[in-house]
């Protein structure tokens, strides 16, 4: 047997299965942006159709035979060992799964999906109830299929940052928690009141320019990817030289669309910095969604949300909207951005509270996979924690548990990612800081070129090689620890 | 065997591929509307992987004794036993292509597309050439393949229109081209001069809201389309309930932007009218391009270059555009829309000089096919006949033969199907006017429901029932005969 010939092949199938994902990813992305109202029942066959096909020629039989006779040759470089050892990782996962359960499962979604757009706009969680529930028995479905020690939920979390689990996450969030009411009170107490300059009218098209701006002034490149409108800010990819980014505009909150710009922004940099040669290969893709997570939350609030950023960037705006930041000082512009109040919607909180967002949505996430609550127990138990956890009384669902897609795509074990994320961002923002002590100087005087550098060599150029606590590891020298997020927090908030 | 079991099992099938080839249709659609510039390369492996695949599936052996049995049970209800009739007939055809082939194919057209882009841009052939001849070694290929009579040419045409040979069309080219010259000579002679009213600046902006508007005049449905902009104006659809057209638009001509969208209009209310219920199946498909040019010329010709039509229209154009239109009668405007004269770009040229591109078109493909001529004599061929046909000097390829985007797209035995797209529209236009003597009255009060009811009945329920000729002898009583054609010329330019 030629071992090249062998890798060779393995390579070329795993390429036309990745074709096939990414036209799926095309056809989900065109349906969050230009799809007609009556395209989304052919659309849905179509991406269930693609779905289903990629997963019958990723688990087809023959190829796992490949992969175990390449691994066994033990002849291969070390970069390939290191896909055809994650691919089989991923096959054996693949096999527990049925095609026809794939099939099913994305249908759902699609019915799932349109069902919460219509429950949101109409501010009725009864029109989603029932199509939640059916996502909720197909999790629970899947968690069987895949296995898990301890926990169903371990089964689905492990789809977004191997390793991670529940026991982690319980400690994680027990021990944050009280840390994090602490801070929140401390900053409550001495914050001064300030009117939101940002929520007053700006206008549609100068609010996309100034988004494309700062995109470039991130780096994002626009050879090989675009901004587009969607209801859900998101970004996806078709190769790493294909990475879209989606925002949505508020003409009466200017921040909705800049922080949606610079968190898909960060998300969008890893993407396209990922190893063009290894398209379609585990080293090609990113390392878990944690770390994608660090990526956006990263850009959005360490620099996107920092004074050195907007003392090179302000001057920007103030050019851009002359009325709305006429004798306005970056100071107070800095202070308006990082007011801390508990409030309703996750994506516009800030970094403090934002977490006990996640949390709460941790804990149904839980609840519903274990089958201690049922989607017709949501809008109570998130209503009651929003009071326990922020003191707020949230006044409708569309405020409260209909506001973030992920549900509806099925997508259970994210959110907490969002959280670990941040934390990870926090340590890596640590680690530049180590590394060049004059970072905020740099990023003051508009360079952004250094952080970009120091991600592309600690974390794009590694696509999956290494998972996420090595990653860190690696790139910081030392395992995650909450302590450089909390500390990250005081020194900026107290 | 339970024979509705059968034929549920076909539908899956046929079903599932045509989720397939509209998801290769989705990408061809974000390729030449939205992709980022670096985006080419993968995009061109995934739909090149996605049209393989549907070979493939299509082709697949135990599909073609499926619908053996069913043909050969005799059981099927009348529509089903068309289906699969017309399904054999495309798996015959198909199984002479190896799917290597295909993938072969659509790799190399994305090539020669990008190649032509650049050629276009550049005014240079040589850019063109060779990846061009590659297409048409693998076009001369394909007819082998495919298998032909008389002349290798016709296995292509064969592909646009059942039945159309290349003999059939000698004949008609050589009958109209005389008649056409003369018309042409007598409306030279006769012709006032007049500045075209269009060749000045109108606003993007405006000129996009007037064709979305026109469009919406036509009943293009917007819940189930939508219009884009691309650099070549074209309609696809990924299923009835999602059909797009592109147009482009120039600040400095006016028609440029109109005639394209009424063009690919009436193509998009053919797709729009299909039978929604056969998705996936023949007589969810368009009858032949013959037909579906007959749809797009007649609402760009007989329609939109009518008197009546802007009777009731022009009004809003000079709504949108007062200071372009202001002091111009709608018989100003008409005759502008009408000019005859010899002219360079195809898409741009009146209802009699067309042919005579098209032709010359059609001379250069059969050359090229049979082997008689090569990619690099083209320019000159071209050249030459623009001289004899229409009396005019090219002044460069740009403006000369990389005016088009169909050979870069591999489609040999296109063209043709416009002018004989041009006379069945004749033909079903003199119908419509059996039918409503009074047809110009209504169009002149706002009425093309009219047509729209007659075109739905007479075409688009059809779906792939009958052939180009059937159809037409059912339409229209009788079979195709270019006289309707020459005859609505001569009214109309006479």
């Amino acid at each position: 047997m030629n071992n090249n010939v062998n890798y060779h092949q393995y390579k070329i199938a795993l390429q036309k299965i990745a074709d096939i994902k990414y036209a799926s990813a095309v056809l989900q992305w065109d349906q969050e942006t230009y799809l007609p109202k009556k395209g989304n029942d052919a659309r849905g066959r179509q991406i269930a159709t693609l779905n289903e096909l990629a997963h019958e020629k990723f688990t087809n039989k023959q190829l796992g035979e490949l992969m175990n006779e390449l691994i066994l040759s033990d002849k291969l470089a070390d970069r390939e060992k290191r896909n055809v050892t994650l691919s089989l990782e991923d096959y054996h996962k693949s096999k527990k799964l049925p095609s026809s359960f794939v099939r099913k499962m994305s249908e759902t979604v699609n019915k799932s999906f349109h069902a919460w757009v219509k429950a949101r706009h109409q501010n009725s969680y009864n029109i989603f109830q029932q199509p939640l529930q059916e996502i909720i028995e197909l999790k629970k479905q899947e968690a069987d299929l895949l296995g898990y020690e301890n926990h169903p939920y371990n089964a689905l979390i492990n789809d977004y940052d191997k390793g991670l689990t529940s026991t982690i996450l319980d400690k994680l969030f027990a021990s944050l928690q009280p840390k994090l009411s602490l801070i929140l009170e401390k900053i409550l107490a001495s914050q001064a009141n300030d009117n939101n300059i940002l929520r007053r009218h700006f206008d549609k098209n100068t609010q996309w320019d100034v988004g494309i701006e700062i995109l470039k002034r991130m780096h994002f490149d626009f050879d090989v990817g675009r901004q587009d409108i969607s209801e859900h800010p998101f970004t996806t990819n078709f190769s790493s030289k294909d990475v879209r980014v989606t925002t949505r505009v508020d003409e009466n909150d200017f921040g909705n669309m800049l922080w949606s710009c610079i968190h898909e922004g960060g998300h969008a940099l890893y993407e396209q910095g990922l190893p063009d040669e290894e398209y379609g290969l585990p080293l090609g893709e990113y390392c878990s969604l944690s770390i994608h997570e660090s990526q956006s939350r990263l850009w959005e609030n360490c620099i996107g949300r920092g004074l050195s950023f907007w003392r090179h960037n302000y001057a920007f705006l103030q050019e851009k909207f002359p009325e709305q930041f006429k004798n306005k000082t970056v100071e107070e512009f800095y202070a308006t951005i990082n007011k801390v109040r508990p409030s309703l919607i996750r994506t516009e909180a800030d970094e403090v509270t934002y977490h006990f967002h996640v949390m709460i949505r941790y804990e149904i996430e839980k609840l519903l996979i274990e089958g201690s609550i049922n989607a017709k127990d949501i809008s109570a138990y998130w209503n009651e924690h929003y009071k326990k956890y922020l003191g707020i009384s949230v006044p409708d669902d569309a405020n409260g548990c209909l506001q973030d897609v992920h549900w509806s795509h099925g997508s259970f074990g994210y959110f907490p990612t969002y959280s670990v994320g941040s934390l990870y961002a926090a340590q890596f923002y640590f680690a530049i800081n180590n590394s060049f002590p004059n970072i905020e100087e740099l990023i003051a005087n508009g360079d952004t070129l250094t952080i970009w550098d120091w991600l592309k060599k600690n974390i794009y150029k590694h696509g999956r090689y290494f998972n996420s606590e090595e990653l860190c590891k690696l790139a910081t020298g030392r395992e995650l620890d909450p302590q450089y997020f909390l500390q990250y927090l005081e020194n900026k908030f107290l």
